[in-house]
């Protein structure tokens, strides 16, 4: 089970690749032509593909939002199931799981008093409701969680905190972790100060008047408090009037907990011919959250990596080892499609050999970054030769390969990241304004491109790509 | 009163300006040195004034929507007023008027059937109600309303009229008029052909998830039905569920006909010292539509007039004729500012020289147009001469002048157009999304020069700047 001997492979010979000048550079792999005959075949496919934006504007135009454990959400799994098996994948399937439910109500703000205008909200995904007639409050100004954390206790009594951290605009996200967290942790902490409401900054870019929604969450044992996120115009407007002196505002949010649900993740695969019960893990999430169509978060990797699928059925190759296709449910909302296959595969979990999900927009695949066993980089290497030709740089071994490969990574599988470019998208995520019109073609062209010649490669490598020792677990997810 | 003979001009005398080969081009007046180096100083101090852009943030801040008519509008008249006091302008005064208000309701809608999801409409300004339940009826598309108008009577029995038509992109906004004339026009229209309901594309040039709103109208003698605009991503959207065959769609509007209300404009002036009773006009309109903060329609116009004006009053230089700054009220639902305004001044408008509004956003100018008597154009090419260093430069003497000089223009008045730039202009036009975030410091100062030398020069030439006979009326308005 652990990782093959590199000189039993089969088609490959490493080789030390030399740069123009002569320098060492990392190892590569030499691939079996017949591979990389393969490769380029389906590279030069993937960029004329129409398959991937067909089955995006399918996904947004006849489901639109899908919310996790929604009528809706399972609308989609339909639509993907049949969509699936009209592709000639026969034994696609849904794997069901129960979750609890949580449904937007009303969501409306105002400020209140002589600068009296409505501001743009949106409830946390998860937030209690407040009172039916609101609440009305003074609002204090913190500008990271750190000054929320440190205000003293019942300082903020009757009142709502407002955490105003904007998100910086990067390729690879990475501003994202820390505004996340801010989501996610403000609401206990700012109980603990005696809130009786959280606002935050929308964890988004742009300077459009939408929020952003996302999940968040509650400790056990503290008081659970709405909360909810301003769009960045409005909370410039908050800001500009606290500076001016004090600000209350009313906020109404009606969303309501649903008790159990269904969910479910969406399932296909191309089986190989000689290791069959050996896994290459691609796919994205079919949920999306309920205020946009969900087209770049996560339409674009439903489209690209389906599309990815049948790319390779269609070219007539066929892999050694199984390429599996994974359509997430409830991603949005704690990575319980993920976590659900992963109890439910526990059993197969040591033939993943490797697993990458696209889930970070619509925009071109520019890294092509890793997790796997230091031996092994010479065939990732490798597979990134073949990918270079698409514009795609090689990245470092650190991959965190996609919110839903975190469970299959914490249980030890390799993983891979083909980072799309998110200078726009968190313009867009988790926003009303997610919709199809924002997604490109050629974009996505690109990236069945990467994942065809990635998954393909993978399944025909006679790799395990496991490290010896398990690597430390380190953070980062954009989901 | 008519206009006065070159010769008798004091401080001018007449050249014929040669390119640097020497061809001949328009005549350009020589100007009063002494008036060429006070236009280099307000130059000068206009493009690091830090006043237009502060009113723009308190307007927006401290008064946000301000609908014609409502009682914010009413706020938006005493906070113009008092800082116009506060700015050294003792005279400023409120004219008030009344008019027929008008406020939005609930505004949803969804699409009906499998494909259940909603739809991101507004109410078109002045809508009559659906009643309190909605209307469903299927949807029928034309790409303009020429197809409409061309539907046989009775062919839109109970449904829903779609009209599709996008708004191109330019700088100075040329593909309005057209767009415009829909939003007015459609409601009546349907109704004849039997429609309960119509939705237009949204006159707006972004890809956002903002419906555009506007004014509308009903023609007499033909059913009032419901009208919204659609966000552009939602007139997409419908429009590839048509392509895949019919849709239904259920639409709520709740909006209320107020009766008489009252509203008004808001004038201030530094009088002139030899010609007091001669009045040049600069302003924009105080009113916004209700959906955003009114910060780029016309906040800005607000703003950068007002900067002007007072630039020129702290100047220390005293104009020969009197310059008047009018901030109209309910110019959104058809100019009903401008109309008090030009009846209220009736008997002075014959000593009104020249009008000029700012209300095409907070870009840069980059064209100066006028409207005047042919003979006079040597002496708006002088002017122009004052504006080239701010990058501007020098368009036809077809000016409108901006919508509430409309009135004005009708009555003889001379116009001028400083033409910003409005590529961006309809991305943010009467959506939530029009808010203080989108004004740039430097593109207001340039506005606040160019304003202040056009006042500044207009306000102190010898020339009345009409034409000897009326020229025939243009159409073409960006309100
Ligand atoms: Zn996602
Ligand atoms: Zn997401
Ligand atoms: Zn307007
Ligand atoms: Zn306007």
């Amino acid at each position: 089970m652990k990782r093959m001997i590199l000189g039993a492979c089969l088609v490959l010979s490493t080789a030390i690749a030399t740069t123009p000048t002569g320098a060492q550079t990392s190892s590569v792999a030499t691939l079996d032509p017949a591979l990389v005959e393969q490769a380029a075949k389906l590279r030069a496919k993937g960029l004329s593909d129409q398959q991937g934006y067909k089955l995006i504007e399918g996904l947004t135009t006849e489901i639109g939002p899908r919310l996790a454990g929604s009528d809706r959400e399972a609308a989609a799994r339909q639509w993907a199931l049949k969509t699936l098996k009209d592709l000639g994948f026969e034994t696609a399937r849904i794997e069901p799981f129960t979750m609890d439910g949580w449904a937007r109500g009303v969501e409306t703000a105002r400020i209140v008093g002589e600068a009296v205008q409505p501001l743009h909200i949106t409830a946390l995904g998860g937030s209690v409701a407040t009172p039916e007639d609101g609440i009305t409050a003074q609002v204090v100004r913190f500008t990271d969680l750190y000054e929320l954390e440190a205000a003293p206790k019942g300082s903020l009594d009757g009142k709502i905190a407002f955490v105003d951290l904007k998100l910086y605009r990067s390729q690879d996200g990475s501003g994202y972790g820390n505004t996340n967290y801010i989501r996610g942790n403000s609401p206990s902490v700012a109980a603990q100060k005696g809130a009786v409401g959280v606002l935050i900054r929308s964890v988004g870019t742009d300077s459009h008047r939408f929020p952003h929604t996302g999940g968040t969450r509650y400790k056990d044992g503290i008081a659970k408090i709405p909360a909810a996120a301003l769009s960045n115009p409005d909370a410039d407007q908050l800001a500009r009037l606290l500076e001016r002196g004090t600000a209350q505002v009313h906020m109404t949010l009606t969303p309501k907990a649903l008790g159990p649900v269904q969910s479910g993740n969406v399932i296909a695969e191309i089986k190989g011919t000689e290791q069959p019960e050996k896994i290459i893990v691609i796919g994205g999430h079919l949920d999306s959250w309920d205020l946009g169509t969900g087209a770049v978060d996560d339409g674009a990797g439903v489209g690209i990596t389906t599309a990815a699928l049948k790319l390779i059925k269609d070219s007539g190759f066929a892999p050694k080892r199984t390429i599996r296709l994974v359509l997430w449910g409830a991603e949005e909302v704690g990575l319980l499609g993920a976590r659900a296959y992963a109890e439910a595969h526990k059993d197969e979990l040591a033939d993943h050999v490797i697993a990458a999900e696209s889930d970070f927009g619509a925009g071109r695949v520019w890294d092509f970054r890793t997790r796997v066993g230091e031996e092994d980089l010479p065939f990732t290497n490798a597979i990134h030769r073949q990918l270079r030709p698409l514009g795609i740089g090689r990245g470092a071994n650190d991959a965190g390969g996609g919110p839903d490969v975190i469970p299959l990574r914490m249980a030890g599988v390799p993983v891979a990241a083909l980072y799309q470019d998110g200078t726009d998208y968190f313009d867009l995520h988790h926003t009303a304004n997610d919709t199809f019109d924002k997604i490109d073609l050629a974009d996505i062209q690109q990236n069945i491109a990467a994942y065809a010649v990635f998954a393909w490669l993978a399944a025909n490598l006679d790799v395990e790509f496991r490290p010896q020792a398990d690597a430390p677990e380190q953070a980062g997810t954009q989901n």
